[in-house]
């Protein structure tokens, strides 16, 4: 929480209470030396469906494998969440199984549910037991404690690396009612040194059937925490989860076809994707936010996947650090993707201004307003690469020497 | 070629002659300001074989586009090989088809050959007309100059951002004959800044038929150019070209299985993993050297995969530039490599010392010591997945501030 990164927004937004959700964190000493907020309960009405996404990882952590339980086994339902910051519970073998069995045993009690609806997350260190006696000793000071006011305390509570916190709300009318869809993230890179873990927690009083929201929280995820990329790196840790008291008062969306479905789903994109900007400006080291958008791809996965490549590619971001219009590297992206792409058509915009076309450089390209374009904080690129329709966009930060102060010199 | 890397090897080997091999270089004032070889030519005598790998970039350039089209058209048949630097003849459209076209045409009139007997590489600017005529302009004075003592000179030609020369050598008893393998490459970087590409050309009197030839230079290449990684970016111009002049005097190779295969395939084996350990220690920026060895996996390919993920993660590759045991990294990049790994009988050893275990860490593991080692300049990692019996090993460098400002102020 030192440096504030150059990219954060101006103003953090307080985020307004939603109906069935009561929240409260504390500081439980789990890693942290000077005291902050590094642990938070939610609590749940009773109804509460709930959708979840969770790592691709291989080497998922213990509170990943027990979200993807849970979802299952509690059949859509939840009544409470308990995040804790500074130690990932990953890689613990089976230490790390015990400590999220007594969490969510603790929190089972207070909350006076089963266990299936419970959910954990956890993020900092790898490697590390979790001293979980910490949490159950003061999850029912925390049930006692949480309210309508817990929201910004919650949110500061689940950052690691991050430099400020990441939330945002909408308000939208659904069958004639008010409904409110809060949500708060962390993430200062995919994985944060030594502190894997993108976080996201989104809570809403509509009333939504579980696999409604599932679908439309996977949805919402491709487009917006699946399209952004500060270092390539997976963390084990990274969760997603939607919760949905029911407190509204609409009638329950039971269908992803009607009109309430399609309000909901797009303030929930909405949300989702404020929140993915908000992670790569908070970006390890970032100096700037690129959108690389890449058109005329054989489909939108094939678009995709080349905007990754571009996003990843260490050549690509250098540039973009020096405010260099190198366009010859975004070729060469194009070309280690392994999608198809025409290279005798392939057309390059950047600012929307034409650099190549025809797969050479423009001639009518000059690079002296485009260098200029390039000192600026916000950079578009485009790529059109000629043999189709599909389409996607990406979203990334540069790759700066800070980057590399703060994964190298972590430890020193 | 300024501040030359630390990791450049103390003694840069002199090249003995190859018998039926001719080389010479110039000054050709193709892109570089201060006078430098820059243009090498290279005439081979009739009866020489010829095998080649080439990028799998879908953008690749022109000249490589050729050598792939020649490798066929011609039989395996080669009689010259035009190479210059500064200029990569790359994202050139027509004009750099026509550039290839009347080099090779004026190289096939000095060597009295056929235009699908003559190979041609280009390193350098992508985007950029390559300048040909002042290349057709030298070929016949560097014809009548080409001789048994121009291979300084020519290995010196091909470097772009490389700091030191490669290049290496091997003897070997075939068939009662003494047989010479002489070879050089460029490359500090998969791509260096926008300046592309990993050229490496390998020298021989062996007389070898097409066929084997080639199957003996995939092998080697998979093992050695395709086992290394700098930044997990792959040029539009990467070649790879062994020429077999047959002028040694021993029987034919005409099999792989033959005991003069054997031989042979091991020194070229020893050549090209030679090679491409100097293009590792030229990597940009690197100050470490690393391999990372990955046994237990499903097989040999996902080994390597999972080699490549941990070599390609920027978090994994700036905890060795802080010298940094940071063994969640590696989890974390098993993690994402997505291969079949055991992640609760995952074992990790840092410079031999058994780091991590069952899943967990080592409880015998004591980090001063392996901190200690991070300090060294070579740097060895081995990770077993617990799944199967496929290994691989992968070379790469650590990634440190130096990278981003070679690449990020490469321009200003």
């Amino acid at each position: 929480m030192t440096q504030i990164s150059p990219l954060a927004p101006e103003h953090i937004v307080d985020l307004p209470p939603v109906a069935g959700v009561r929240l409260a964190a504390t500081y439980a000493a789990i890693r942290y030396k000077t005291p902050r907020p590094d642990l938070m309960l939610a609590l749940l009405d009773e109804g509460t469906t709930v959708a979840g996404v969770f790592t691709l990882s291989l080497a998922a952590s213990a509170p990943v494998e027990r979200g993807r339980w849970a979802l299952k086994a509690g059949g859509g339902k939840a009544r409470a969440l308990v995040v804790n910051a500074g130690n990932s519970n990953a890689f613990t073998g089976k230490s790390g199984e015990k400590a999220v069995d007594e969490t969510v045993a603790a929190a089972a009690a207070v909350a006076g549910c089963k266990p299936e609806e419970v959910f954990v997350a956890s993020t900092g260190v790898i490697g590390e037991k979790l001293p979980f006696e910490k949490i159950t000793a003061v999850l029912p000071d925390l049930a006692e404690k949480a309210g309508d006011g817990g929201w910004d305390e919650s949110s500061r509570s689940i950052l690691t690396t991050d430099t400020f916190a990441k939330r945002t709300f909408r308000k939208v009318q659904i069958g004639g009612k008010t409904v409110t869809l809060s949500g708060f993230a962390k993430g200062s890179g995919m994985i944060a040194p030594h502190m894997g873990t993108m976080l996201a927690f989104l809570f809403t009083d509509a009333a939504i059937a579980p696999d409604v929201l599932q679908t439309m929280l996977q949805a919402a995820n491709d487009k917006s925490f699946n399209a952004i990329t500060v270092d390539s790196d997976t963390s084990t840790s990274d969760t997603a989860l939607l919760f949905a008291t029911g407190k509204a008062g609409n009638a329950s969306i039971e269908s992803l076809t009607s009109e309430d479905a399609e309000t909901f789903a797009a303030a929930l994109d909405s949300v989702m994707l404020e929140l993915a900007h908000l992670i790569i400006k908070d970006g390890e080291g970032a100096s700037k936010f690129v959108a690389i958008e890449v058109t005329g791809a054989a489909d939108d996965a094939a678009a995709r996947r080349i905007g990754l490549a571009i996003g990843n590619s260490p050549l690509v971001k250098t540039a973009i650090a020096g405010c260099d219009p190198n366009w010859g590297r975004l070729v060469m992206a194009v070309g280690k993707a392994g999608e198809k792409a025409d290279r005798d058509n392939l057309a390059i915009w950047i600012g929307g201004v034409l650099v190549a076309e025809n797969g050479e450089v423009s001639p009518d390209y000059r690079e002296p307003p485009t260098a200029e374009y390039m000192k600026g904080r916000d950079i578009h690129i485009r790529v059109d690469v000629a043999v189709g329709k599909g389409e996607a966009t990406i979203w990334t930060c540069d790759f700066t020497k800070r980057y590399i102060e703060i994964n190298a010199d972590y430890r020193s």
